[in-house]
């Protein structure tokens, strides 16, 4: 689960470095996103992944603001490519102000991320600014290819864990790297934290489907049947697809609540709920073999462990 | 005017630094409007310097590229803002793609340019890195004013010269300074280059104005008038509010080519034809008595005060 401690840590960091300047409109747009809450799980990676490889979690500080910067960054400019009017019960940020207000808060955004990497004074400077260059990139692409996808007809299943990855993994790769980095860890053990937080970004987002589509509206605080009403091709869509064409036809013939309720009944019956779980679970076992090469070489892995379980077991 | 030597210098560079990758949906964007062509007077400034100050040109070229694909970046993103259909004669990005791609293809320009200024290798590293990114906020914040000041009355004219600076002007600034750093010129004479290329800029924009206003559409391909059709608020508009409230009532009734017609005739009569040239004329002056302090300081300054001149008797 979370550690409080290193949640407040961050959080003081966090309110000494609020977006401030002008124009005003800018910044309080930045800082918004910012405060709209959120578990702030990667920044969280960060920290304990300092601790973990023997750091101080004060000495990663601006690297954990680096990557949930980048977080929100990505959360303003994808809600205006996805037209989402809401995010975490709030008005987005191009609903609340305007879509080019959006584009530039999430520009300046990325600006300051990268701000806060240069602020960073540990060891592996050089090697924590490539390795966040890199996960920008490749979210970037993963975002293009999750759009792509959407007009694609004949996606594989290993295309989309590969988007997924892209979209979602790596940036929890990086914050367990960067926090690695900033014990100054051995380049081997800085890839099994970025191993490990891609095996958790992946089955965090298996999660987040099931629950989207399987969860329990009063503990997600969202709709259910989102993907399925937007017409998301999740893995839950593309599996379905696999074992029959039943899953486009209901995807033609019927929108919204109906849609829902026929595709969730057609998707447990084809066993895809548990088969999702059992995704997520593989991806989390994956996680938990890395933990444990990690103890073999000295790291203190048990925070990172629970924080994992707790991931997997959550309901909202 | 553009030296010949310098520009296929900075083409071959950026031949060899093609914009390719997975998606290719999105490189192809980025590659699009790297190759929509222009005068490239941004990393010629970076490479005219470099010189100037006594450097390799060569040295300073990654930070040239990182300089035009940042400028490219902003043209991606201001184009969605400003709805804008054409770009130097060709669909803008995201008419030829689509916004989401448009905002993508940004982000990852923003990034790549970034990773250019990590390519560099030679004096001065970390100051040029804060410098960039100083710069890439300040333009986030003039573009922000820009949009801000649309919506707003009474905006001071020096505000707007503020905003044009924040814009247009620093992007000039940092790119003769990066070219200076490149030669670890000390700080005065950096800071010298700095200032010479905002007041470049100013007199850059000043021209750009008077040529949307007062140009020849043969010479300058663009259609004469686009700023008083979309009702900018340019110096022209704000220095003519200032003299009386005719412009704003032409403004309020007309519409197209016959606001173009009547709002040209009026501030041919107030003299603001002129007065424009002026105020190009005078920051051009400023950027000349920089360019003989560097000459105090040992720079060779004469290619660049050449492109000053000819920048500020371009037509096109």
């Amino acid at each position: 689960m979370i550690d409080a401690r290193l949640a407040e840590l961050y959080e003081q960091h966090r309110s000494l470095n609020r977006f401030q300047g002008n124009p005003e409109t800018l910044y309080a747009a930045m800082q918004y996103i910012m405060d709209l809450g959120g578990k702030r799980i990667r920044p969280q990676l960060v920290l304990m992944a300092a601790e973990s490889a023997g750091a101080q979690a004060e000495l990663a500080l601006e690297l954990a603001h680096a990557v949930e910067v980048f977080h929100n960054f990505s959360l303003v400019h994808d809600d205006i490519m996805d037209q989402a009017d809401r995010r975490r019960g709030q008005a987005t940020v191009h609903k609340n102000w305007d879509e080019p207000t959006a584009i530039l808060a999430g520009d300046n955004m990325l600006v300051a991320a990268y701000d806060a990497v240069f602020r960073y004074r540990g060891p592996q400077q050089a090697e924590a600014l490539a390795l966040f260059s890199k996960t920008a990139r490749e979210v970037c692409e993963g975002q293009q290819k999750d759009m792509d996808f959407a007009q694609m007809n004949g996606v594989s299943i290993a295309d989309y864990l590969r988007m997924i990855e892209q979209k979602t993994a790596v940036l929890l790769g990086c914050a367990l790297q960067l926090g690695a980095m900033s014990a100054n860890a051995n380049s081997e053990v800085a890839q099994g934290f970025y191993r490990a937080g891609c095996a958790l970004g992946l089955s965090f987002q298996m999660i987040d489907d099931y629950l989207d589509s399987f969860g329990q509206e009063a503990a997600t605080g969202k709709r259910l049947g989102g993907d399925i009403a937007e017409g998301k091709k999740t893995w839950l869509y593309l599996s379905s697809q696999a074992i029959s064409s039943e899953v486009e036809k209901l995807f033609d013939q019927y929108q919204e609540d109906e849609r829902i309720d026929r595709v969730r009944a057609l998707w447990i019956q084809q066993g895809l709920d548990k088969g999702l779980l059992e995704l997520a679970e593989h991806y989390h076992q994956l996680a938990n073999q890395e933990w444990k090469s990690l103890q073999m070489e000295g790291c203190d892995t048990q925070a990172l462990e629970s924080l994992s379980d707790w991931l997997l077991g959550r309901t909202h």
